[in-house]
Order: C-alpha cells, then structure tokens, then sequence
C-alpha cells in the first residue's frame, strides 16, 4: 500500500484479502484543510487500489477543492473574489492557499510532501478520476457559495445533497473528514 | 452507561431497540463550527425523513448548540460569561456568534443559507425534534462546562456516555462531526 | 466502564451485550485539538473496557500524541523547534501547548477536567495500552515529520499507511476523528 503514487509497487495486502473486502469506502468530506484534503484522498485512491467502490461527497469548504484552477485564480464571482482578498499572499493555487495549517504554511507542507514523495492534493484527485472513485459536488454547497457547474473540474458525478450521501453510506466503511 | 461516574445507571437502550436499529444512523457530534452544525443536522433530518432511526450525540462544542436561548444571553455561569467575553460582536445567540467560519462570519452565512432556502440551525433541530431524532447530551460535557439540564433545550434524551454511543453505533452508520 | 479513572466499577451494560458487539472500533485519528483527542481516547478505552477489539491509527497532527515526552520539550528536530517557536506560552507538554481549543486555552480544561475527574490525555493513553487498543503511528506522517521510532513513545504496533486502516476498518465502527 502506498500513500506515495511514485512508488506504486509498495502495496502489501494480496489481491485475495482485497476481494474479500466486499464493503465500499464512501467520505463525507467537508473540511477544506489540506491535511483532511490529504487524508481523504489518500484513503480514497487506497481503497479503490483495493478494488473497493469509492464515493466522495463534497460538501462546504471541501467543495473547493473541485474548483477549477483558471476560476480560481480569475476570481469571476464574489465568493472567488472574497476568498481572494483573504488570502493576499499571492498562492498560485486559491485552493491551497486559503490553508494556514497551525502556522506552518501550505508552501512548507507542500515542500515537505514533494521531499517524502507525498502526492500533491490535484495529482491525488487526477489519480482517483482515473481509478474510478466517483466524486460528488453537493448541490446545496453550490448555490450557497454561487458555484456553478461550470465552475467545477470535469470528471465529476451529477451534484447531489444528504440522501444520495445516506445511500451511499449504507453498508460501507463511511467517514466524516 | 457513563462517562461521567455520578451517573451511573443512565444506560437506556433495551435490547430489542438496538436490535431495530439494524440500519440507523448515528452522529458523535464535536465540533461547533456553524458548517459541521448544519451537516449534523441536515444529515440527520435526511435519514430521519428516509424512516431510518437517528441518535445525535453532543459533546465538547457541539452541546452549545442544545444550550437554552435565554441561558446563553443571561450567562448565569462562569463559562456563559467567559464565552461571553470571547464573544463582544453582539450577536444575539451565543451559539451561533463564537464562529468565524474562515472569516466570512456566520452573519453572512446565515443571509446566504436564508436566500438559498436553508434552514438555520434551530429550525434543523426543531424539525430534527418533531422527526424523532434522539438528541443525547454529553453528561462528561455537562459536568465540564458547568451545564445543568434546565440549560438545556427540552425534548432531549437522557445524558449519556461514551457506552451509550457506542452500543448506538452498532451496526449503524457512525459519523463523529 | 469508565472515562475516569477514580472510579472503575460503574460499568453497566451486562457482559452478554458487550459479547454481541462483534464489531470492533476502528479510530482515524487525525487532530490534535486537545477535545478531539479526548474523544479518540475515551471512545477507544469505554469500547476496550466492553471487550472489542480497538484500533487507533495516529496520522497528520494526532502524531504528536505519541511523541515521547522528552523529546518535546528537547527540540532535537526542526519540528520541534518550530512548534516550540510556535508556542512560547511554556505548557510543560509540547503536545497540549500547541492547543488553543478556542480561547480557553488547554491549562483551563486541564483544571476543569480534574475537578470533575476526566483523566489526563497522558492517563487516558496509558490505559490505552493496558487495555490492549493497537496504536499505529501513520508511516507517512513520521517520514513528512522527521519523525523516528524511537522519538514516539514505547507500546505502539509497527507504523502503518492508508492500507492497514482501511483493512482494520472493514466490519467495524469506523470513525474518523
């Protein structure tokens, strides 16, 4: 098992013991700090490595994460623009740059992951696209923070709210973060 | 059962109850952050209104959301007047003004919420209340924060523990937010 | 079962219900705010005390729990000078000292906690390990840290990723705090 997605052959768990691991791994994710961003995709991208059926639901300041880079940093609506004057040290990423991290600062977490082979948050959600883990926006999110579809990355599920989240969680592993 | 040993015969869920419960849903409520609140609340509403059984448990900072209206603008206990102080912005519920929500503060979240049809915390509770969700305080909590049950809000269950959260969470899906 | 280490007989769910509970308690431990490590830990040991089986996986900020003590407070390691630079107050214990838990600061919940006898995190973890709950320190976190085996303290199992929680988590209550 690997946290590390350069080095992908460090999994331990034969693929019998995976296959028997019928439940799925469904994440509530509603923090937007980057070592929960971490975490959840982590444990995301492990679980389907796995083989397990993955669903992440997005939901208040988690929701960010999914926001496209160039809508980000153009700032076209008042959230972006608000988000912006908070954070006016100039991150190139709006997502990462909102995090302070207990005072250490995303930049030297950010160098610190990069040193340990540590996947960055956006290679992580690249990775868990193309392993199948589905990603829901929740809709309530949406339009309280006056995101639009096409706000948000490509690749996603239809946004959804409490119920499909509920849905998902019976019978699986389910995780707040 | 009890996390609070001056109580200790509190434990209330029969067998045959938590043998019901075979698919529910179960919050261990921490946080006080007005986000974790809403999702708490809106996650158990949700699963209440699929017919599912739904118990909340209030701990730390969580256990201000059941904190009575008038006990929070009266500050009859030393916490009520430190939180107070902490708390100068003259919101008009205590509950809802010691959060900073990542600076965008909960005035203007809650006109958001407002103009998005969400609910605020205290209609999700009331409907939480009428839906049959079971509300449990913290007894630990309590006895921490100087809190009395006529603090609290009516319509709660008995304060319970750590055991009466776990015997809940058994076979149910088990958030801690 | 007990919270409070004063007073261990008030355990009252009959051994044939804590039998039933098959599952075990699976514990995702991610902050180090001084309530959520709290809650990890009494959840962990009440659970222990009903005979489950108990998992504890310390990642990100919930490491620091684990570092022994005087390693905290000799600074050897860039960490631990930054979090000392961090955090001039002079709490005795790195671990706790770098918790601000919301303005009351940890000496006053310290207080608190001993006058209504709610063990120490320090107390609480010992029991831990007495009772048998597995602590595994994340291997990610260590490497990002620069934290080595022999900076944490003695008892803990061998460090483990993102594969070893989730594999401990199938069938078991889940939480991620």
């Amino acid at each position: 098992m690997t946290l590390v997605m350069e080095r992908p052959a460090t999994e331990t768990l034969p693929v019998e013991e995976a296959a028997k691991e019928t439940g799925g791994l469904v994440i509530l994710a509603c923090s937007g700090d980057l070592e929960r961003t971490w975490a959840t995709l982590i444990l995301a991208n492990t679980a389907a490595a796995l083989g397990k059926p993955v669903t992440i639901f997005f939901t208040f300041w988690s929701l960010f994460t999914l926001v496209r880079n160039d809508r980000g940093t153009t700032g076209e609506n008042w959230m972006q623009k608000m988000l912006a004057t908070m954070n006016p040290g100039g991150e190139t990423k709006l997502k990462l740059s909102k995090m302070n991290f207990m005072g250490m600062g995303p930049a030297m977490m950010r160098s610190l992951a990069k040193r340990y082979n540590v996947s960055s948050p956006q290679e992580l959600l690249d990775t868990a696209k193309e392993m199948g883990v589905k990603l829901v926006p929740c809709q309530m999110t949406m339009d309280m923070m006056g995101l639009k579809r096409e706000d948000l990355i490509d690749g996603l599920e239809e946004p959804g709210g409490a119920a499909t989240a509920l849905a998902a969680a019976d019978g699986s592993t389910t995780l707040f973060i």
